[in-house]
């Protein structure tokens, strides 16, 4: 603790430091407050109250931080300054793709040049701190959450999340002034809600939590993020944002978070309505033995201020938080310069070329070709187009969690692709009429834009049924009566269950919600000026029914073979109506160009635990455009503690190769990477025998063994 | 240990102790194996090893037991008498409804009594352990298995455990030679498979593994069951069969269980497919370290004899567990007589008239009416009947695990009406012709017998979609043309998700699979001769997409409340796309009589923990006819240390009454049934403000409140 923040301390009352652990929305500064009025007395909360609260969210734009920040520190009596917290989550002015987007480009350098762009953004915005990344790992498409997710697989979740962060913080510990900081949500176990609903209870156990749920907020933490959100869910029975186990001993002790941590939105206080607390002061105090520094929204940690002899243990915890967010401040140098420099400045950062060019790109490698029958794709530049679909001419193309961004500014498919064809005719009716047939049976090739909207994406939007709605499969029903190749264009925040109506489609290309230039980025993957860069961070379920499905699923004892005698044995983990498979696996994604991989070598048979394998692969590009490939390596324990995942990916990278070309590509594994939780929850790496499959996805590859000794 | 059987081990060989631990099914038994052929040479067994087996599973009738039993004595070195185990689930040769339907009936008397006679007929069927009952909670109607258990209440469940365990052995702590011993199965948590998938990997926290799953087991254990299978999922990451902590300290040293402990078939061998054995070997040894004495099956325990030098320890181990199978063997009177007097008695228990009645009960007791629009029903006995569907002749009625039930002796439903009712018209076709049509235009009204096959239901039947299939529903859409009232008659082993055609039935009956005289009961009921008894003990769903769906979910801190603004708050923990609600709740149920709850009244305001309540309620008949209900009574506690379940079902009871009858009901509520698992996973009651509900289904009642001090 700094000296200055020392005195600071020593200076403040008991409620003024409770007010720094407080965190309201922007709504509350709106307005000189001389009279009390909307959110603040809806509340009961006193200006008082207001001029001690430590940091403000969700307030956009420089303009209205500048103003909320001058009249607090008009107002205040420590003239503490405010902390400015907003979600940043994807974009901010410059929507990219949504974060389960960008995990299908398999790329954490383009994930972390991304963040970095809109980091700056945000920055300019006069934001210091953004909720993200999300690093829930996610299994259930049912939940509308998983688009702001990094996927099933821990290690690509890991690698993204340290990406992430970097970005975010400009590869700063402290963000500067063109930066802001990363704080890394929920912790923890969030995305295991079950039966896919908001909200609901979560029961993981914590060997599970540990072998597959911690290494995304692990490598957030060790890459450097101040800051850390809870989660709204329970874990072992009680809410994670009172649950000293969770966060004081895992999150603190073992993962090593030293930084500031933030309750979900009023996440303190449901802990009423969870029926593990009495009432707020209850709620309060709970939190803060867990070591929650900050109250989003709740207002439970100012009831204690009501409080007249609060116990010393409390006035220390109180302390030690109100310490953690004033040394915050301090090192972002906001009691130097409230503003951080940015009074001076613009916000010159927005919606650059540079900043959409990247958007484009970004849209280009997250979009995943599942299905290219006949090489359909790419279309020539004169091609006829039919363009049909609710997503023909829409530019709801953002995604959840774009508050700054506008779609009056995105430009749609319609008017992308008619900018590099010269044939598109586009159909408005979402139920052709004869008219429309008529016009759609002269072109050669269809292109259907379908999907949910942006509103059935993001938080609170669980659905039951994460598919296509009905209307857009009788579309796709009128255009299989034209006998026309169709190429269908999801637009989709989360992996949907495709009708085989859909996966009949000639094409089928999954644009996620792919940001501010997605329409642009669709147009160039059409016309074949880029090739699709995307393998799904998330298994498409065959069926509803096998929802949770991924691919990296524990071993059972009664495993299918992949023979004819997983026909013939009733006794097998199966279903009687359906096959496990999924309809697109983890990994997968097909470019245009036909790539092999022709041998994977190891540099060794027997290994040290300290070694790292070299792992040495020939790829071919047969075609005679270049090549984009998502090289995989997954690894499998032979025999475990612990059941270990059939296959856990443990390595990836991708890679360009001109036309025609043949090449050696070397991939590292260091075998740190292969241990895993034990019986008594430690982290260890085995000796023994392991397996490697390398490949183009979690399905298939070339298998070799290896020891470690 | 008895003198006697502490001679009889020093006597033994190491392989003669492997043997007694393990069980083989019955074919290995077959012929004299002069010539070592089939089962035996599959496995590599010699004729050595057969003779030192312990048990044997699986064999039907007293004659082949005897047959068995004799050779093997002929042929053992010391002569150690063979157990005989077998599943015996919901009937011998008499097959009553299905355990879930059973559960129905809300009537422990009933499942201890029809536990009892199919105990006395599988005794005089040579058998001396049953593999039931099965306590494993269940939520997920994709899984097969569902039709064995008690649903998804864990108190319901504990007290049929009780009920079945004590009817099974006749309420002796060793069965006498007319019962056989139960053996609760599967330990633990097997209910919990993910995506409902069959032998799936389960994860539970410990914490709800002790707040939900055990109660059914310890319920059993403290009846008296002698023996526990081991389940074929993992807890906390390793295989449940070799798992140290749950079957030492959980099972043995926490529930207090004595007795024998058996594998699931090949489970043992099975942790080698799970990756957590290297080979059989390792298997075994991991199974006797967690105490499981009998191998069932995957002959991994019979490779320790390849041991030149097996360590004392090992030894130890299997010591230990032969001493605990022979003094089993021995409280049976084995050694006295190994055919346990029934070598002088004749099968005549079997398929008795009393049998065949008390399955007759059982049937209508277990029966759910679903739906009963206008009084539909009972019809009068001259009610011209037009009879249809895959059921209405169709003897397979008996549900899986009945495979000494024969259908060739099981009335149809076709037969039972006809016998009874004088205007009876069947149809045969499942799609119906122009004809049949014409037939049951004229009639007054229709019953659809409905449903899945039998083949459908319990292991290895997980489905996908737990649902009737669509030629159902296209014959039920052919009957909807006909402008007649019809009675669907669901023959299942499981919740299903029921169409919307199915549910705008005019009756909606659930006859579960309801064994031998299920046509009979179903006869009673359409009679109003009986009214149906059962309540649902399992939810039924909305939609596939809610599954897992269960009424005694934990709060969550954004619950819907029941009013307008569940619709307003976009943030709650709902879907966009479906309600909450199931299609029918737990415990819901309809009578032909109209009963009300008047009052609920407790006896005091405030209690001991040691207390036992007395719930007091006033219910009336308002009909001219005798009524069946059951009242159920849920508690809430309003704040507890760990996340509660909104209502539990804490106390039932059913009541007859007569014709117009009010009667004041007395319910005893001991309080220790409030106790629930804390964070430290110990169970304890806490003082504090609860809410009792009392109703006659899981989502509506009279609610009283009071304190625990």
């Amino acid at each position: 603790m700094s000296e200055f923040v020392k005195e600071l301390i020593s200076k403040m009352t008991f409620a003024e430091k409770v007010g720094q652990l407080t965190q309201l929305s922007g709504d509350f500064f709106v307005g000189d407050n001389a009279a009390i009025t909307g959110p603040l007395q809806q509340e009961n909360l006193s200006s008082a109250d207001l001029y001690r609260v430590g940091s403000v969210l969700g307030v956009s734009g420089f303009e209205q931080v500048k103003k909320i920040q001058t009249n607090y520190l008009r107002k205040s009596r420590l003239k503490i300054p405010l902390l400015f917290m907003a979600d940043v989550v994807h974009g901010y002015r410059t929507i990219f793709p949504i974060p389960l987007a960008l995990a299908a480009s398999f790329d954490p350098q383009l994930v972390r040049q991304v963040s970095e762009f809109f980091s700056r953004e945000a920055a300019a915005g006069g934001i210091h701190v953004t909720f993200a990344p999300m690093v829930d790992l996610v299994r259930d498409p049912r939940w509308g959450r998983v688009m702001e997710a990094n996927g099933e697989d821990p290690f690509l979740n890991s690698q993204l999340a340290k990406a992430s962060v970097e970005g975010i913080q400009g590869q700063q510990k402290i963000p500067d002034a063109e930066h802001v900081a990363a704080c890394v949500k929920h912790f923890a176990g969030y995305g295991a809600v079950e039966a896919g609903r908001e909200y609901n209870t979560v029961d993981v156990s914590e060997w599970r939590l540990r072998d597959q749920y911690l290494s995304g907020y692990q490598a957030a933490i060790d890459a450097g993020a101040p800051l850390v959100m809870t989660a709204f869910n329970t874990f072992q029975g009680q809410p994670a944002t009172g649950n000293y186990h969770l966060m004081r001993d895992i999150l603190r002790r073992e993962l090593g978070f030293q930084g500031l941590l933030i309750s979900d939105w009023d996440a303190i206080g449901e802990m009423v309505a969870h029926g593990t607390a009495a009432d707020l002061q209850d709620a309060a105090q709970q939190a803060l033995k867990a070591g929650v520094d900050i109250d989003m929204m709740s207002m439970a940690y100012l009831k204690l201020t009501a409080q007249k002899n609060p116990s010393s243990k409390l006035v220390k915890l109180i302390d030690q938080a109100a310490e953690r967010i004033l040394n915050f401040k301090e090192s972002l140098g906001l009691f130097t310069d409230p503003f951080r420099g940015l009074a001076q400045r613009a916000e010159k950062q927005n919606l650059t070329t540079k900043n959409l060019q990247l958007a484009q790109q970004a849209a280009v490698e997250s979009a995943v070709l599942l299905k290219n029958k006949n090489d359909l794709l790419p279309l020539a530049k004169d091609c006829k187009i039919g363009l049909v679909g609710n997503y023909a001419n829409n530019p709801d193309l953002l995604g959840s969690w774009s508050w700054q961004g506008k779609t009056a500014e995105t430009p749609t498919i319609k008017s992308a692709l008619q900018a590099k064809f010269t044939r598109v005719s586009s159909v408005q009716n979402q139920q052709l009429q004869t008219a429309d047939l008529q016009l759609l049976k002269q072109q050669d090739v269809i292109v259907a834009c379908l999907g949910l909207s942006a509103q059935q994406s993001g938080e609170a939007t669980s659905m039951t049924h994460p598919q296509l709605p009905e209307e857009q499969l009788a579309l796709l029903r009128q255009l299989q009566q034209l006998n026309k190749p169709v190429i269908t264009v999801l637009i989709t925040g989360r992996p949907l269950v495709l009708d085989p109506l859909v996966k009949s489609s000639s094409g089928l290309l999954l644009l996620w919600f792919p940001g501010s230039r997605g329409a642009a980025a669709l147009t160039q993957i059409l016309l074949g000026e880029e090739e699709p860069g995307g393998r799904l961070p998330m298994t498409f379920p065959q069926d509803l029914g096998q929802i949770p499905l991924y691919y990296n699923h524990y071993r059972t004892g009664r495993p299918l073979t992949g023979d004819q005698s997983d026909l013939e044995n009733k006794y097998l983990s199966k279903y009687i109506d359906q096959v496990n498979q999924p309809a697109f696996c983890f990994g997968y994604g097909l470019g245009f160009a036909k790539t092999t991989l022709h041998e994977s070598k190891l540099d060794k048979k027997t290994y040290q635990a300290s070694d790292t394998i070299k792992v040495v692969v020939k790829i071919e590009n047969h075609s005679d455009i270049a090549a984009k490939q998502v090289i995989q390596v997954y690894s499998q324990q032979v025999v475990g503690e612990t059941v270990r995942p059939l296959w856990e990916l443990k390595a990836f990278q991708k890679v360009k190769l001109q036309a025609k070309e043949i090449r050696e590509v070397e991939i590292s594994l260091p075998l740190s990477r292969l241990a895993y939780i034990h019986r008594d929850l430690k982290s260890r790496l085995d000796p023994g025998n392991y397996r490697l499959k390398v490949g183009f996805d979690s399905q298939s590859g070339l298998i070799q063994s290896f020891k470690i000794i």
